[in-house]
């Protein structure tokens, strides 16, 4: 009990840097194949894989310039009517490769002649075997049912994609010097966590990101409703200040997603505005400006860029709800109401 | 005080009327146009019209079979670093047409030269400006600052352009009969919703929809944050009960939007589900069956196809987070933290 997903966060820096070694070349091999066969990225995932697909909006479009479209399974599934997908590259992202939902959508690209590549840790899964082209996370069983180290590992084999779909050596260069970094932000966050038991009685929370780690923010979100049962909010800054804003009210619960970068002074701004209503801060960053506006501050490893930071920045979150879920009570290896293959058709 | 929201809530059905009588034709001129110019669509919006985004990603994908994708407008305004749009047809949503951000996704669409229309409520605003069509939503001015008759007026707008795509009378004659049933849920649900104050100390909740009515989930949830500021959770039943299932406990407010259609049953059996774990149900449909399982039951106008009941099952969700706030001592007309144009540059 409360061992294994503590693993399997540990596990991380190796095992990213295990799939960049195994997978880059056939990476490198797919995105040959397939110039001037799409004008978009069409997306199907679920639950945390689908923050991964988020991710890849950010970094196919700004980086690649390609607009990325998330798909709605239940087109495919339930209504079964699905859209035609014509000049789109259909992408599956699932750990299991088992939800039938994910593979629906892999099935109908396939049959409209649409080229379709699968992210996941199973590569005989029946998604992969509906896929021109697998890629194998390779990270190996995840026991703990919560995903931690196939969320990181697919996004980089996201950020691995968009490297050899532009061909850009320095955009490589940065992401295969991340898993040290990695390890440094993990052995940051695991002396920092266990300090506090100042969260045992929270009851909800606001999670905010924007721009490359709006994903995070509805990433660390989930994890903290699965293993730890409380309510959490994920939120862009800028959607936020609109409206949900005025459920903020004095000691209100707020972490904030802040790594360096372009979208930095934004956050900046907004997290010194919500300072005023009184809220708790808890930081998740490398800048030590915004880090001392927190009660709890999360020190990031520096010089990771941007696009590559949801990586790191993620993962003071998954130690954080563990350590609210065993704070609580809770069995962080196996959270009730979480299976680990998503069902949802 | 709280009389300028319920003003524009209970103008719905009239102004949803003239919009239709208005605009049905250049809206057909519109589609006449553009056939063959696009491969996927394209929205960009922000807030409520977001929402009305996530309702067209139902409505074009399943009834024209046209992959739908949402904007991420700091790419543009921000990162500065725009996705190729080639072969997307762009719509921006904004009812001020004010908003910094949509109207540099709809900018960027033209110095590309694609294909551009924006659904406003001012066609004199900047977004109307950079847009080669404007469908025009003439609601007249929304006073409180809580959208509400602009959204369902944007999701009219969607689905009258939805008929036009297919030209499909069939279509076209379910929405043109729409009005007077949106009249009798209004009546149904302010006589309803009058008669509790049972929420008053509710703190958080979870809204669930699928399907048509994810975007209903979000829109209800959205209001109830913005004027009631109780923090509620917008989920799909699928990706609610992988997980997030593990936040309810004894009690948890849930409320179901559940109208008649294909989707129906799966809520009925996720509903069911819940009910094991002692949730308090606020249930919005115009099924007996489903009704009797809410503490709290809104019911909608029978005979609505599904893929136009989000324009009347968000109804219900208006008025019962109006009635929150004031229940909670807030001014329903002018909530904190919300104002008319999101600048979210």
């Amino acid at each position: 009990m409360n061992e294994l997903l503590l693993k399997e966060i540990k596990e991380q820096p190796v095992v990213i840097n295990k799939f960049l070694n195994d997978q880059a070349d056939y990476v490198n091999e797919i995105c040959s194949k397939l110039i001037g066969q799409y004008d978009y990225i069409l997306i199907a995932a679920r639950g945390t894989s689908d923050n991964a697909a988020r991710y890849a909006k950010y970094i196919f479009g700004s980086l690649n310039k390609v607009q990325v479209a998330l798909s709605t399974p239940s087109l495919f599934t339930i209504y079964k009517n699905p859209p035609i997908l014509k000049r789109a590259l259909v992408i599956g992202v699932s750990q299991s490769g088992q939800s039938p939902d994910i593979v629906s959508v892999l099935k109908s690209a396939n049959e409209q002649n649409r080229p379709t590549i699968s992210i996941t840790n199973d590569e005989s899964s029946p998604l992969a075997k509906v896929s021109d082209f697998v890629i194998n996370l390779g990270v190996g069983d995840e026991k703990a049912v919560a995903a931690t180290k196939t969320y990181t590992a697919s996004l980089t084999a996201l950020a691995l994609f968009s490297c050899y779909l532009n061909n850009e050596k320095n955009q490589l260069k940065e992401l295969l010097a991340l898993p040290s970094k990695i390890a440094k932000t993990l052995d940051s966050a695991l002396e920092r966590v266990e300090t506090s038991n100042r969260y045992r009685y929270m009851e909800q929370c606001v999670v905010i990101g924007r721009g490359f780690n709006y994903a995070t923010a509805f990433e660390i979100s989930l994890k903290i409703k699965e293993l730890a049962r409380v309510i959490a909010v994920p939120y862009s800054s800028a959607d936020f200040k609109h409206g949900p804003i005025a459920t903020l009210n004095r000691g209100f619960p707020v972490i904030i997603v802040a790594p360096s970068g372009i979208m930095y002074k934004h956050i900046l701004a907004f997290t010194k505005k919500i300072l005023n209503l009184g809220v708790e801060l808890i930081v998740i960053s490398d800048n030590e400006e915004i880090l001392n506006l927190g009660k709890t501050a999360f020190s990031l490893c520096p010089d990771v860029p941007e696009w590559l930071s949801p990586i790191t920045s993620v993962i003071p979150g998954q130690l954080f709800a563990r350590k609210l879920a065993i704070d609580k009570g809770f069995d962080s290896d196996n959270p009730e109401g979480l299976t680990k293959i998503t069902e949802t058709y």
